[in-house]
């Protein structure tokens, strides 16, 4: 069993309204040091081995799990440790 | 300049149904391999430096960041690259 963590991330240039919101927020809490904050997604699957695996990773990033137009992922492939 | 990276997770044991949701539909969409999905979320922060980066960095997160009843965190700190 691997466990693939994929990071789902907007692309650079593309508005962030919440993690505009998140940052203001924070401002406005007194924290004047936060500069600027940017959300992302990320989901962590736990994958049966088979062959292939990168590809189908990519192919289901861009069918399922992200938005190509205007997201960007990566993903980091893992043993996975049985709980 | 810091870049903090907070990651924010459903406890082990609350249900995600955004994650079921992604690991079913990727199921459906011939990807068998699947046997679960979690999703969680990560924000990106720039950071001026200053004292106690750490300790302000867990109020932030508990006061605004992460719902503490049902999510855990876990945040890293990196220097921050100038783009």
């Amino acid at each position: 069993m691997k466990k693939v963590t994929v990071y789902i991330t907007l692309k650079q240039g593309v508005l962030d309204p919440e993690g505009k919101a998140i940052g203001e927020s924070l401002n406005a809490l007194g924290y004047q040091e936060i500069v600027d904050a940017r959300v992302g997604k990320f989901i962590e699957l736990q994958v049966d081995e088979g062959p292939n695996l990168e590809e189908r990773m990519n192919e289901m990033c861009d069918r399922l799990l992200a938005n190509p137009i205007i997201e960007d992922y990566r993903f980091q492939v893992e043993e996975a440790v049985q709980s």
